[in-house]
């Protein structure tokens, strides 16, 4: 069904724009970019950064992924599942390699004055991405800001006002 | 090797203690408790909620649930994954079953004046729990303020006390 | 696709109708009742049991079974495969769990005088049910009576009025 | 670790002795016989069948099966699930091949006056085997026979018997 | 919706053709002879040697083979992957079984003045074979002949006449 | 068991000694190098090409390939399965992805008179390779070089010449 050398390329030459809040862009090549990924259980991403850009805390539900630095230097973590919540963090330059497992909560933060590129492979077609602040403060329609409220221990005002910006 | 019943056996007839900060308690029924179930896929849990307790957004990084309310009335929700961040939610009763689709954000909610129980299945011998507030802001050591205000558009002073309370 | 809580709920609020010969009744969970359950890899089952009833010995083809006692006494057990053929049982009450490995034969007797109530989960969106002596003596076109009554070491006019009967 | 040829061989030149109630033999070659197939997910059978002979109904809880016959007539057949049922059957010679799904009831019965004999792979290193009459009416200890008696429709006389021979 | 026998039957009865190049010839039985394959991750093959014909070093991409020969004697082996590349051979007779292991180049050689046959078993309902010759001096459009000099070692005018050749 | 940022961390940051035959040189990131690889299944590899250097035709038994070119220009390509042999192959840039399907026949070939490096995830913690030119013929013991000589159409005198160059 697959023949042609375009259904397993695609190209991430070119960077990704970072004018926006976090200062950071995600550009995918799952299998939507590549449907001669399908039933093949891989995919990948080329994220870039500003200076002091991040991206945020998030998971994917349902991948893996072993990140390395192309340019930058990165200080990345995760945080381990309950009843640790260990950080597992490190400062990372050009060539190194950093391992997020599947499904915890991990964030990279551009620590440099300077741009800073990584790519990294998922071990899932269709990996997923949750932002934890967009989905918890910024779900349509948004979350009982009461319940919120004690669950992040926030003050009620201080949820609605997060509500608001997300 | 496992060839008595005690090794896929064990009781959860005593309700949880809920009383802490959020009024609820999950007593796990995994490979820890049932080594019977080592290589199998599954696992189960048992919720109980005090009135208004609720079982923190939180995500289990590798496994699905399905969970069956047993008495009281809850409000249960998931947040799908970027672009949408949807929240899927609904009321539910004794006897209503709901399913958190693996990875997702999701979260259950005593709205009722009596105490409620719920128990769950769950697809991994070791499915694993993410509290979204204990991991993000309770990490040890904890995650540079100064990003996580960033990521959750929060002055850097209310992540400090959050980090402080966590 | 799927973006509606409709899509991830069912309610077994109804106790099934025990009123057959062997007392029991089974409502399935499945991906057929929740369509969002579709490749999550789990479902559940509700069990109503009349006093004295049974969920005769039966197999699930794709799926490990980990069940909850909501009301009543049951003594369930499954039994080994060759050579030993051992039989793992129990007695269990309200609150207690336990667990059926994956293609074993599994049965529940309530052994009590009053209803009795159960709850599983399974690690299948589909995990098939093979009721064995529906699908040993009541299949259809028959199984070979001479053939059974030597497997079975029954008389063949015994398999004959089986047959009749399922 | 495992770098001989023989850590990936096994004979089954042999035929095995079928001087028993059921006139059949199985000889196995999974990961007990050939430590080679370790997470490999395959294994295999010979099945050695006397004139008449069979091999009663059984199910593999962990594999699908292939079979080809080598020698011989087989009568082979399997059962569907709840709620049909559906026997699937039918006359093998020499050189033919059936699929047996995963978890399903099935035989072979050799329907000619001369010995049979079949290969058979199995899509498990260690699929098992659970021969329906031994489980149910051989276990040891033995399942309650009033429990037998009304799942099976059987006079408990007859099931005490049956318990007394298997 | 797979509810007939022919479903699930294919028969390699006839001994394939080995009047070609290599003198050996394999019969298919996958997904696409036995649709009741579908989703059973199972397949098997009938393979035919004439004197000293040869099954041609090859893979599977998607399966381990469990092989048993039915006539003949064959000399069979496997190479193990780098850096080792240790080959493991055995001459077998009728009756013996032998593993290849998921993605290793294999073989099988005919070393009698008589025919030989082998049934084998595949860990795919879709194994795929790579045969080595085929694919890499025969793929259309040709490889490079001077990348395939300089891989193989060979005089590029050697490489040529083998692209003409397959 | 895994708590320290070493477990998840490995450096690629300098370039692998290009200077041998095929002039290139991969640097493996697998569970060898990232114990926190273990149950995951993902790896890395860095690519090193002198000018005109080939990461020669090969396989991995047990992985996909996602591949992104990190400087210069190389001619990638893989060949499909039997019966077709088709090549499907491509020039990429500095930023161009491609996939190398599961168990299919991959090379890469640096075109340019620069280096060239290449970054790629596999999907698995222990993908394996296998060097068709060295499996073929650089095994240890040698395969037979007259069934060789068959199987690729070569002389006999040319295998062994190959065999000792291996």
């Amino acid at each position: 069904m697959l023949a042609k050398a375009e259904d397993f390329f695609f190209s991430v030459k070119n960077p990704g724009n970072t004018n926006n809040p976090v200062g950071s862009n995600v550009t995918s090549v799952n299998v939507e970019q590549i449907p001669g990924l399908n039933t093949l259980g891989m995919s990948a991403v080329r994220i870039d950064y500003a200076p002091y850009g991040q991206n945020a805390p998030h998971t994917h539900p349902r991948a893996t992924e072993i990140l390395v630095v192309l340019e930058g230097t990165l200080l990345v973590g995760f945080v381990t599942s309950n009843p640790n919540n260990t950080l597992i963090s490190k400062f990372l330059n050009k060539g190194d390699v950093f391992v997020f497992p599947i499904g915890l909560i991990h964030f990279q933060f551009n620590v440099g004055k300077t741009n800073a590129v990584a790519m990294a492979g998922l071990s899932s077609q269709n990996p997923g991405v949750i932002t934890i602040a967009d989905a918890v403060f910024g779900s349509k329609p948004a979350i009982n800001p009461d319940f919120l409220a004690k669950a992040f221990q926030l003050d009620v005002k201080v949820v609605k006002d997060l509500q608001a910006k997300f």
